[in-house]
């Protein structure tokens, strides 16, 4: 049987990826070796790796396809297909930011100023590329971790991921210059992606996962409204949504459906109602495919 | 840009808030100065604070609205607007007591029987207001906690809160007489209300909690039924519903769709099928607005 | 007033038990006297008890009905009648198997290799007859628990349920013969069945629990089709289920809804944007009542 | 190499158990198959089982000896060596209670009340002795725990462990008669207690757990005394202690040292020092050996 | 049988203080009805309750004696006799300060600012009396808790506990004035002190409460001297103790054993070696009785 | 004030060093920036860092000492100074092992078969330089983690750490060399040791955490011989040892006193009573100074 063989990170984003593959209709259970995790499509074989090593190891054809950031992608600096970016952090679903950071209270104004400095992170490749695009020559040592900490102690400056900001304040740093924003990309080798067989699965993969990544952010709503009333209705959902709007049986009342973003349910349903709409439900969603 | 300044219950509400807000659209994160959560509408400052405070706060203007009990508002003995009634504790959803309880083998018959006595509460305005009405002269306490216990080794009667009783229970204490029944209550500053934009926040707001809560306890039915069955089929369906009925593509079937109490659930959905409706799903809901 | 005496299984299934009685409309609430758990129905009465005493009990009359697996059924060697099959772990949703099993290296290699030697299990009765229809004479000795643990050092073979077969290979077993396949049933007291109210409230409770166990497995899927596609799309859709085709308002296009098992989705959804289907959207679903 | 087959308790027993071998010098660890626990003493093999098996297997020879409770020794009915009474549990280190109970509010009061009734016990042979030496016929059924739910709904008697009582007192019976007093006893099988090397074997690892539980209850206590004020603090210790009195090398004073109950050291310790004891310490103990 | 009745802190104390009463010898367990727990000492009765109102209790003479801070002795205002200082706090083993508060960059900066402000606190009476000895008039308004974090927005200064400072550092507040350090305290009802039998359990009780204190900051030192190196080993001990030497029956050595604090170990013990001393041993220690 | 600056391993060993540390007499508590927490020594500045850095670190001056194992000083090839083995893991006190480890049912036999191979790990130096010394070529790469997990599907072949080999055997590696043994090492930047202040503070820090070490797995015996008896107990006790021999009081007996490794109490006790010692106790030691 042919197989998609697809890297998945393991650590911190692992149960999240978990949940996605769960919502998009791939169970993966954790079971006997337990880098192998079982998931229930004969099709694919997943493999957990770190992140950081995934964009490399597909890039080497070890696995057809996987999942990082553009972060570990440029990293590496790989040559991988792009297949789908997908934000689904739970927490933020926005982008993390590469940020180049120095102490609060040190002189350090711009990049320039870290000429000759000592840098440490765990992106030394993008760090080296970002400083000689800058004219700057400086130390760059790649830190095992707690880099955030090592300002001002052990060097002058780090590049680290920044999520919210708030690690950062913690640690009184200050950040000079934004090296990079990144989020999850779905990538393929290059041979695996001419492959037609693997193309196919790989696509109808990103489908289902960017269907069920859209229905974390979005709702249905139903609503009963009287045929006069229509027209102001569907004047205020959305233009670029498509209300289904279905006849009832008693009388000349229609029933309208629309998916819409979560966070704009708050102020349509007051003016909804406002405008004729009774009876409106909200509904939670698995998954939404345009 | 306006703001409403509004005050939530920290500690054993706060988990339960926090849920009923996030149904109702508004997500609150605690981050940094804890007690200052992040709510993702710019228009609202959300404050934790003891519920046992907010309607003070409320009432002398450092908030523009607040949630806590009617006993609260009422111990506090201020002056301010009931925007709505909110029963959303997820045990119960059914009020809290305010009771006066003694020793279940103590010789206390009735309220009368206290005089003289001495009583603990945290409530000492509520209980020296309920002893005066019924002419009664004892000691009042302040009671830091724990208050239940106390009885009768240490006072003679305590006012508590109680929910299931089972604590009282639990405790040996017998209900002499129950002086409040408390459920949580959005309330505003009198001048706030008066100010149309923050009304119409405070409004709006409600409008979204309380669709929420009516969420909690319905869910939606969906089924076909034969055209000649349709009137069975309605005449089961509670009378104050508005079932939503549409016509079938195929033949002289309807889709029949109504909401309603999920405790009603298990007797109509055996009726429903015995009077001829097919492929019947019952499906959760997020809100339910009338 | 009429009541139901229903014994449920205490201990591993418990929580599972109590989800799925929540998802068919019966909250259950452990309060008081543990083993008396509290239902929201005043006509049924939970009594909590070990999965293996509870055949027995509903044979002798104690209760009315219980849910137990087959294999103690068949172990307790009771008359019962079998109201529904209720396979509702959530892990695996597929029967335990009752194997005999040796070590790895052991040299057993059918049934008959067994004469003389001894068996540890906690089904007794059920080895006995089995053996006894292969015509092998070996002791079979009850055990209190870590029975896989025995091989070889204190018995030859074990009698032991097995769900995923991971167990057996962590202790180096190896499966001789399957004795029973077993999966949860809802059973009744034979005199309890021929009482006409108790048989009419176990029906309707089975046809609620099987209705929110099929909602496990499926999800609702509603999309719309313009009207020249229909026959595509439904040509799609699984053969044994009735979609609801409703006519929408604007122009010629029509509403298609349908219940299919989850992990058909990710081969529908792709097939059916491709025949033309728009806004598609999967949401969750609570019961399914054919 | 000789080997000595040691059954230790599974479950509720086992930390306590390896915490007593810990103190007494051996350290067990849960390694790879986990029913064969890592000891360091390369003579013994470790087996855990469950309670109730292990005096079975100790008279069947399957272990040289175990370490079970005289209820389980009693109940399985078999002929084994009893090395030492350990009383090691770490709550109460005193003797549960093997006891027949019925209903608070029953009316049984003697034993032979119990005549034809139910009764539900683990010890279903102990029962059975107990009732024949009472002159009573009643159904004695095995109970695969939860017992003391049992009482009054499904059975009228149980006979069942207790330590405190309150578990008794939390279901709401009464005890009608204890049957046994029972403690873990470290027993053997005959036929290794005659191997002069298992004998010695089993006798040496008898003197250090009973050395590490005598040290749980006891504490070393070290004064220095004035020589003319030895006799009257000898007077207070314990007339069966050996306290050890050693010449100072300052003048006439003498350091005394003594070990004892530690529950006594609340008593002594005032009285000591009225005695003229000074610089009194109390210091923890591992072991104690007579 | 005669009792001391004795109140113990119910809450963030409580853990600790169950461990200094099992290192005194006095075993507490909750059973049963959870503020009343179970004391080993037949002749002293323990109620649980909240550190607040514990000196009240004393004062009244519901209580016989108490343990609280001194903070909340002075904050009732009641007559009781102090028995005891015991610092056992295990984190600090520091007092606590009772400090008034504001915002880091309020104008605020010295007491009499706050003329005429408005400000929270548990101790409003301790608040006022400071006030008034200062000739301030300010609003003090009784906090609930959350207090700290109700500076700016809420009130304009809090008097409120803190330990290290970091609460208040992270609230962004700076300490205007201490009020009081406080330390926990057991105290007695004036007329319980007059008692000769309660006085006398109280003083056995304090001799070791304190003896099991000073037991957690101090470590037993031994250790074998050459007779000739004695002096300056002695020379070596801090003055203040008495060393326990004891003449060695080998020849001229001679063993010296001490009680020392444990933070003076690590300067000592080097200083030891190089005088001398040989085979040093430190061990830990249950009480010290000077 | 001088200072010491002294890295400290964060992660895994982190509780475990805080621990010795404790125990060493030195209080670590990690507050504020977390990454330097506060230790009770003013003239230590403790750093937390990865293990892998701090000998990096140590060598380049940035700390004057650390704690590290000799794996990492050995892959970072600095040149500092070994100040004290420290085995301290409580789990195994023994060494860990680097080891070249492949598939179980590889066809590589020693390690010249790796050649051309690729290799994963985080140790790349030492690997580098081991297969150079076998004169073999092969692809080192750097492995950010879960290393074992790569054979045979990502690598041919890893070098990784291995305590137990547990986790090699659950991955079904094989060891086909071990490249090095490690334990924890104190070391210190070259320049700092030839600090005198530096020197000594390190000095007198080494022998306190070896006598906390020592500690772990000794404890005092304690026994009183008579007279006659004492030339058979002092021949039993091991001759490396000073047993503390002092005359009793009463009579022609002894105290005998001493130190041993516990896992010889276990023979020596039942020897020793055998021998004729009496009122033999065992108790706990905080350190050991020879």
């Amino acid at each position: 049987m042919k197989k998609l063989r697809l890297g998945l990170p393991k650590g911190s984003l692992q149960e999240a990826t978990f949940q996605l593959f769960e919502r998009a209709g791939y169970h993966i259970t954790v079971t006997g070796r337990s880098y192998y995790p079982h998931i229930d499509d004969p099709e694919i074989e997943v493999v957990l790796l770190r992140a950081q090593e995934i964009p490399r190891y597909v890039a080497e054809g070890v696995l057809d396809a996987g999942l990082s950031g553009y972060d570990w992608i440029q990293e590496n600096e790989v040559d991988v297909v792009e297949v789908a970016e997908l934000v689904y952090s739970k927490q933020s679903r926005r982008p993390v930011r590469l940020v180049l950071a120095v102490a609060q209270d040190s002189p350090f104004k711009e990049v320039k100023d870290l000429e000759g400095k000592r840098i440490a992170t765990e992106f030394v490749r993008l760090t080296k590329r970002f400083l000689a695009a800058h004219g700057v020559n400086a130390t760059v040592e790649f830190s095992y971790g707690a880099t955030e900490a090592k300002v001002p102690d052990v060097v002058d400056a780090i590049v680290d991921l920044t999520e919210t900001g708030s690690s950062l304040k913690a640690h009184n740093l200050r950040v000079l210059a934004t090296i990079l924003e990144s989020t999850p990309r779905l990538h393929a080798n290059r041979q695996a992606w001419n492959d037609p067989w693997k193309r196919a699965k790989l696509e109808k993969l990103a489908l289902l996962l960017k269907g069920a990544i859209a229905a974390y952010s979005k709702v249905g709503l139903k609503m009963n409204v009287p045929g006069d009333k229509l027209p102001d209705v569907l004047a205020i959902l959305p233009a670029m949504k498509h209300p289904t709007v279905s006849p009832l049986h008693n009388g000349n009342w229609v029933a309208v459906e629309v998916v819409i973003d979560e966070h704009q349910v708050r102020d349509l349903i007051p003016a909804l109602k406002a405008a004729g709409a009774q009876d409106i439900i909200e509904y939670p969603l698995n998954k939404v495919i345009p």
